[in-house]
């Protein structure tokens, strides 16, 4: 699972920040200290957590995650990760 | 063919991920699952797959597309590919 | 002229793809088999192909250009491009 | 703290420039010469400088940080940089 | 000096191009052949050129800028370009 998205609603100084989605490795989910929720009138799962994106980007430059790209799309600012597999 | 493109609507933890035009590799389509719609009123083609991108883009890793930019327009998500040609 | 820019309106699975602007190199032009136009109301020409971004993207390869970014802006996908010169 | 943002309303000219957010190092705050604030109406700080986006970046620059990508969100410009730690 | 902004409105097949800000380098700016103006209610100025953007990224190119990232936000196309300083 090479890559990986964040993503945060409106603001960048502040979390929650959505971290993955159902199919996500939960070893990962894991490590970052992440709930899986179901939002209300959703039929897909996400998992999230309190921490602004900042420092989650940090956890996961630790285990070897690098920001590809970086964008906004409507209020929702998404950064696209990627792990070097070998 | 080294680019390629995926998109997907609105959410990027669920699916389906826009995947190829009309003159998309019947290969490659293949190999991510893929079947090729016309929408109504559209006079082209497209080719979808149920996965959620973030799969779609694990799934082409392994066969040499790396992500070069990502951004949003208007609702949709769109992810440019590139795979290295010897 | 080492940098180039492609974009395309509202899809990207199909053209046409605006590939230059009035000053564009008539030989790169050419061998995109584009053809220029003046819109209604505008005091600027563009060079135009009937080909999907993607297709414009494996032939400019292969002379030399790299995407450097992609982006989104109004209904309008964007490509920055660039060669390396000797 | 290998990642940073920096962002500016509507206009790239000039400033104020957001810098930081309640978890950011101090240190590194006070080298751009920032001073913290909480926005009224808002549970969480934030840092300011009054240079434009472009004087911050030189200034992150001399310490080792460098632009990954860079992308609008509603009227917000946003910068993400990063440093390599060794 | 070694980050630089370039931004157009709307249209990215034509000029002008905002190429700098009050604190920009009067050498870099005079290169470019651009004027300083302050813009009717601004509180600060700015420099424009009549050349559409891909002119003015050849030209910077020649001496040593590289498009590190491009976006679109509101109504405005931006790059941000860098140099490598030793």
């Amino acid at each position: 699972m090479p890559y990986m998205f964040i993503s945060t609603q409106i603001r960048l100084e502040n979390g929650p920040t959505n971290v993955g989605d159902e199919f996500s490795d939960p070893v990962l989910m894991n490590y970052l200290g992440a709930r899986k929720t179901t939002m209300l009138g959703n039929n897909f799962s996400e998992y999230h957590v309190d921490d602004p994106p900042r420092l989650v980007l940090d956890k996961l430059e630790k285990i070897g995650f690098r920001v590809v790209s970086m964008t906004g799309v409507g209020q929702t600012l998404v950064w696209c990760l990627h792990k070097e597999m070998e």
